[in-house]
Order: structure tokens, then sequence, then C-alpha cells
């Protein structure tokens, strides 16, 4: 295993405290490593070795199948993992290119893969991403524009998924490979500039670096962990409201059951337009721009019975005597359904 | 006034309906707006007049007295508002280089004079900035890393500060000037790298709107909404739990009355944290760090009574029968005062 130099240490620790932090029947289950050969998965995997004995460390190396060669580079990766004494394998997924194309599919294969590979239903599944991956994240999410959520970076826990090195920098993980001897891969669709990812990484960053003069990716991982928090206030206390607002007994019109507006009178926007999107979710909803929400809101907010607030779905919403509810939306014969002119989800 | 074009009628419609949301005794006093000249303050001055009769809009000049010819530059913007019907004088003020450079100075002083100028206590103050200033505050406000309240940019209102222009693009206040034949002055510090703003609007900004496909602009000033809902929904329930935690009759220990923390045992961490920084305020402590009020936060939910959390000012945190109190520190004599390692406000 190499010297324990400051930075295997530092990866060492990150994994032991994550472990330590979770849930009971987590904390104790045999733990799963995702690992792509690339020296943040191998860090995590030989510091999940080091803190577990053999057969407690399980490894996935999954396959994509999307460049030559890979059979051969997984295999060389489990070849690495065993050797270290972990239980690897590869899985092999298809991906099949849908909705935001070839990196969101392969994303979509490979966390199925890792679900279906762990040894025991409690087993946290832990994946390599860095403090640099984290601020990648919250530079993708200002574009999207969608408030706090969209900036709030990856969970750290998020059953089964555990991110231990969301503090460690990407150059620590390399340093703790290499004090180790570990060899790694490096996956040339890490510098591909296709790759929006990889653009940000090799040209926003370092220019926000100079311009902010430094500590940036450290400022976003920051502000990425206090929005998540805020996020998680915010939602949970919307969804104590929501659960107040709902009859339980009542009868669902259309998909969802109908929100009682009283109970929304005293509520601030943040909260109340919070409210009105988990509510919607309930009904199928969940494409919603923030055009919608806002249209929904003044629905909400202000009296009178009305409808025809079109929501995703060939759906609307309709105010009547206090409460709110979701129908189908009744087109006159022959007419087009309206398209979504705005995709960009809240 | 010349025609008016879609980008003179977007103006007008902006400062109408942000003049129109003002609370009552504001929104029928005359207006003050801050103009330099730009094209920015220019077409809002000219909306204004648009809105409001002679007499009722009034405009401030201020001169930094910082580059050469800036009286002569003042008396010439003054002459163009007198000309559009404005109440316009120019205000001269002393910049001292303090704290944060010369850019704060100037912002003090400017706002300094800006308030003195208003014609009425109720008056508004109108300011010119643009949906672009406000995402370039928003890629300021990252590089603090201090969460939602560091990236929720500037208010629309702030009493007496009005921003009606905060989604108008700046080229629309460029194209409004020249469809009303109104000259505009470039301020050479506009374009001048030296100031990081500058850099982040002429090169962080087009570099992010290429890798992001665009809209960026647009997606950052709709976060910073969004955050600016968020952090005052936070802030008021903080407000309200301060409230109740602390009893008014009680004598202040130090210069904060104690803050019983039976009333935060159900708070979530993000509110908790609020509720301390709000409470350490009334003390007069307000330049904390994360790490500052990350200690405050382990000290007020771990039980048993305990003190030495220190924050700045020379004050230490204690902890004793269900309270906190803010208190002195008590350093052994010849022993320094430690310094501050972390400067990073919270």
């Amino acid at each position: 295993m190499g010297r324990a130099t400051p930075e295997v240490a530092q990866v060492r620790r990150a994994v032991r405290t994550a472990v330590a932090a979770l849930p009971g029947p987590y904390r104790s289950a045999p733990l799963l490593v995702a690992c792509s050969g690339g020296a943040d998965s191998v860090a995590l995997a030989a510091a999940a070795m080091a803190l577990r004995g053999s057969g407690e460390v399980h490894a996935a190396v999954v396959d994509h199948g999307l460049q030559n060669g890979s059979a051969e580079q997984a295999a060389a990766v489990v070849e690495l993992l065993t050797d270290l004494g972990a239980v690897a394998s590869v899985h092999r997924v298809e991906v099949s290119v849908g909705n935001g194309g070839v990196e969101a599919a392969a994303r979509r294969a490979r966390y199925g893969a890792l679900r279906a590979a762990r040894p025991h239903e409690r087993s946290p599944v832990l994946l390599g991403h860095t403090l640099d991956d984290q601020a990648e994240t919250v530079l993708l999410g200002l574009g999207r524009g969608s408030g706090g959520r969209s900036i709030a970076g990856m969970r750290a826990w998020d059953a089964p998924w555990l991110r231990p090195l969301l503090a460690v920098r990407r150059s620590a993980t390399r340093a703790a490979c290499a004090a180790s001897g570990l060899p790694v891969w490096d996956d040339p669709h890490n510098t591909d500039p296709r790759f929006t990812r990889v653009r940000l990484r090799q040209e926003v960053l370092p220019l926000l670096e100079d311009v902010l003069s430094g500590g940036v990716a450290e400022a976003l991982a920051r502000t990425a962990a206090q929005l998540r928090e805020d996020v998680d206030a915010l939602d949970e206390m919307a969804a104590g409201l929501l659960a107040a607002a709902v009859d339980p007994a009542a009868d669902p019109v259309g998909r969802a059951r109908p929100l009682r507006l009283d109970a929304l009178a005293q509520v601030t926007p943040a909260l109340r337009r919070r409210v009105l999107r988990a509510w919607l979710a309930t009904a199928g909803v969940t494409a919603l721009t923030d055009t919608h929400l806002r249209a929904a809101d003044v629905l909400a907010a202000q009296g009178g019975d009305r409808g025809g607030v079109a929501v995703p779905g060939g759906l609307e919403l309709v105010r009547e005597r206090g409460t709110l509810f979701v129908r189908p939306v009744r087109w006159p014969a022959g007419s087009p359904e309206p398209q979504q002119e705005d995709l960009r989800r809240v």
C-alpha cells in the first residue's frame, strides 16, 4: 500500500469519516466502490480497503462499451482492485442514447448497474467525486438558472450513493495514487473538449481562478454545501405544509388530491412555490419551468374561481372554492396542443 | 424624446412597474435618479421623465474626482438631464481609500451622497443596474463562497434604493438611448481590466456563454432572484425564532442577551446557524466566517456547559445552563491575542 503521505492519509480519513456518519444499517454493510480506474476512484478503493478487511469491500467496474478496448481496460482495473484485496468484477452495460445525449444515457446505465451490483441491500455505493467535480457541477447548474436547487451540487449521502471525497481535491487523489504506487488510467473523455464539463474544467475554472484571485473551486464547493442545507430546510418545511394542505381522504381529481389554499395564506413566496411544485409532483407533473410555477403561484395567491393555467402533460390548474386542482385540458376539437416553449426545469 | 422603439418601451415599462410596486409613501414621492451619463442611467432617467412630470424627477450626478475632467463630464451630464426636464445637480464626493480599495470607497461615498441628495425623505433612489450587472454580481459572489447570501445578487427594492432595470439587458438601454438620440458616456473604467468586474464582463461571461450554449446572463439573474427569495424566507424565519429564544427582559451579558437553546432544539441546521448569526449581530459580531459559525453551532447543538468558542472582536461564546452568551475573552496576562486566520465572511 506504500507510505501514508498526507494525501493518502487525507483520502483515508475522508472515507473513514463518511462511512462512520452513515445511518446504522448502512454503516455495517459491506461497501461497494465504483471504480473507473481513474485516480479518484482508485484512491477511493485503496482507502476503502485500508478501512475494511478482505471480503468487506466489493468493487464494480462499469464497461460502457463506448470506446475501443473498453473491455480490456475494465479487466485491467478489476485485476488491480483484486490485487488490492477487493471483490471486483466488470459490469457491461448497453448505452442507448435517449434524452440528453450520450453522457446522460451512460450515467443512467452506470447508476443502474451499480445499484444492481450491491453485495447487500444496505451496502453504500462509494463514488469518487471530488471537490473539483463538485465545483464543475455548480458551474453547470448556473447555466440552468433554476435557483439554489440547480447549484446545490451533489449530496455527500443520498442512499445508496456515498461521496466521501467531496472535500478532497482531484490533485490529492492523484498524489495519493502515486505515493502508493497505484497505476491510474486517464480516460480520454476527461480531456475531450466536446464535453461541456471538460471545457468548464479546462477553460472556465482556470480563468475564474485567475480573475477572482484563487480559491474558486473551494468557494464553489462551500457554496454548494450551504445551498444544499438551505434547499433541504425549505423542502422539508414545504413537505410539512403540503401534508397539512391536502386532505388524504379526498378523492383525487385527475391525478392529484385538491390543495386547500387557506393553508398557504400566510406562507412566504419561496415556500409557497415549493409547496406547489411538490403538490404538482404528486400529479406526475415534474418538467415544470419557472414560468409555469410563477403562473401557478399567481393562481394560488389571488382570490376568485379561475382556471386555465397550463402545465406539462396536457394538464391545467383550476381554482375553485378555495382549492386548487389539476385536470386534463379539454382542447377544442381539431386544435393542436400548444408547444412547450421553455424547457428549462425548475 | 424620439420614437418609442421596443427597447425604449421596455425600459419605460420596467420603470413604471417598479415604481407602481413601491410601498405607498415611496410611490408618490418625487423620484431621484442616480445618473453617471452611461447608457444604463441615461435610459433610466429618460424613462423616469416619461413617467413623471417636470419637478417630479430629480437627478444626481456624483463626481468622484478620480479621473481627469470628471467635473466637466459631470456638468455635461447635468446639462443633458436638465434638457430632459429633470432637476439635476452634481454632487462632488471625496473618495478616501479604506478597506476594500478604490472601488469600495467610491461606492460608499457615492451611496452616501445619493442618500443625502433625496428631495424627500421617502424619495426612492433609482439605480441603473441591469441584468448584466446582476449576472456579474452573482459571479463575483461565487468567488466568496458564502452560500446563497453571496450570490443572491442585488435587491430590486431595498429602501431607498430602487433598481428597475434588473431584468433589462445592458444592450437594450444602449439601443433605447440611440433610438431617443441621447448621447451616452462610456466610462473608461468600464473596460479597464484592472477591475475584477470588468474581467468578469469581458472574459468570463463570454466564455461561459460559449461553453454553456448561451442564456447564461439571464440564468444567473434568474438564479439570483430565486436565491434572494429563499434567503429572505429563511432569514425571516430565523428572526422569528430569535425573538422567541431571547428574553427581552433579561440583562444583556457582555453585549448580547442570553440565547435560550431549548427554543432551537427542533430547528434544522440551516436555520439554527442563521439564528446564531442574527443573535451574534445583536452583540456587534458581524465579521463571522463559516468556521466561526460552525463552531458556534456545535456549541449550541451539543449538551453540557462549555465555553471557549472565540468570535471576532475579542469575544467568546459560552454555554451555561441551557443558554448561550457572549463575553470578552479573558487572556492570560502577557499572551498575544490569536490572529484571525480565515477572513472569509459568512
